[in-house]
């Protein structure tokens, strides 16, 4: 693990960071902000999955989480959201797909499958970096995220229950086998047969839920996001959840649109969602 | 006034525009934070001056700063560094002078002095236009800033005590005479007589002080600062503070550097120092 940059904040320390990832096949940046509790021992983790077009940095920069992890002793973990420096031809041509659009999967398609392998990268290379590297504790894990991210928090968690212990999202891309984004994504990645979809489908995943998170799911979502209506469709996985008596809390706040003005606004609660539930027994 | 674009936050609005200029003869832009309490009357302001390279941008999405001015009910306003689009030969070429870097100061030399009129611009241009359109109130008015911005705010509450009745600042470059940022752009925008850089220079103006503030000043500088020495000698303003009967609070942190994770954790410090001023009375 390489070194890029650490910061103080809020008494603790803002860090950027280089790996060789094996999931990926290629080096991967991640940010990490170690509150000052963990100079005491290991904290819990909340790890946070960023939207289209984002970087390891956009969060820890735009979101003003750092206050509130400080405050209740959380570390903070963030990814960037795809391979980077792959060579395969178009991987830069749209904002939606390919570089910075990972869509929290693993590709199972040429040429994407040999790099496209965000789920598993998050789900295991990553985590157990932060769990080795960094002062973390492996049974206290939350995830959250925005948009792109908050799909990829709530897939990985709803998979992963044993692992992920609580989640949230910022107006997350709840059905995105319904959507234009979700749709040129898995169809490229993961191919025409939308079976193989579903597993990376909020909406299918709640549908067949086996164990539901008794604490709760809570998502905030804006009134005034100008991709609401057809790109994110929130109701979709409210009904699931609704059929599969998952409780959740889904706050509509008019007035709010998809950027990170509205994710700061209400950062200070999902903070505080994740710590009750990450540090309950 | 053109709207180039505004976001709820926090209750209020952020919002992003865009002017014609006759100070700077050019098109500017500037960002205004209006809190919620500005629906129900004129609030008081809170103007900040960001540093070298920064834009009317940077402030309002890395400081954190809309939380607390939501909080006290202050209305924050962020000039961009420098005119932009001068087309004058090698304005690009350096990343601390010309194109970002305008200093905060009315340009006396050939060939900055028509455009490079930052000074005036925010003393009287940016703040009338303020007035004039947002609910402020003229008599209730701040300042504030970092780095290359610490020195404006510094210099232009210094030179202007009935106009902004607070004034603080995060790492300002305290004497510019005496560093190459500074003397950089000194000789360049005002010429080789140092005797017209004076009216530029916060420690300058303090050891002429006419009127204290007699609320205070307050400046968080950080031991990790690698610009510390060289150009921002905070140590210098401190000692003509002390010589002027100034009172100052110069808090020095060990560990942080000259960046917006620095700025974010001491910034509800700042709004709250100028809420208690701005409201007395």
């Amino acid at each position: 693990m390489e070194l890029i940059s650490e910061h103080a904040c809020f008494g603790g320390i803002q860090g950027f960071y280089r790996h060789a990832s094996a999931e990926i096949g290629l080096p991967m940046r991640f940010s990490v902000f170690q509150p000052p509790q963990a100079r005491l021992g290991p904290v819990p983790v909340l790890m946070y999955l960023a939207g289209l077009t984002c970087t390891e940095e956009t969060f820890m920069i735009k979101a003003g989480a750092q206050r509130y992890a400080a405050q209740h002793g959380i570390m903070l973990v963030a990814p960037d959201t795809s391979p980077r420096g792959t060579g395969i031809a178009g991987v830069a041509d749209s904002w939606d797909f390919g570089d910075g659009a990972g869509f929290y999967l693993d590709a199972t398609q040429a040429p994407w499958a040999s790099n496209f392998r965000m789920y598993s990268y998050v789900l295991h290379e990553l985590r157990q970096t932060i769990l080795k590297q960094f002062p973390a504790q492996p049974d206290r894990i939350g995830i959250f995220g925005h948009s792109m991210g908050g799909h990829g928090a709530l897939v990985l968690a709803l998979r992963n229950p044993a692992i992920f212990h609580s989640v949230s999202a910022f107006a997350p891309i709840a059905a995105p086998s319904h959507c234009p984004w979700g749709q040129k994504a898995f169809g490229n990645y993961l191919g025409a047969d939308q079976a193989a979809w579903q597993q990376y489908d909020a909406t299918a995943l709640m549908q067949g839920l086996q164990q539901p998170f008794p604490q709760g799911i809570l998502i905030d979502q804006g009134l005034g996001d100008k991709f609401l209506t057809e790109q994110l469709m929130p109701e979709r996985f409210e009904a699931a959840c609704a059929q599969a008596q998952q409780p959740l809390t889904l706050r509509r706040h008019a007035g709010y649109d998809h950027g990170y003005y509205f994710i700061s606004t209400m950062i200070e609660d999902h903070l505080a969602f994740h710590h009750r539930i990450l540090t309950a027994n």
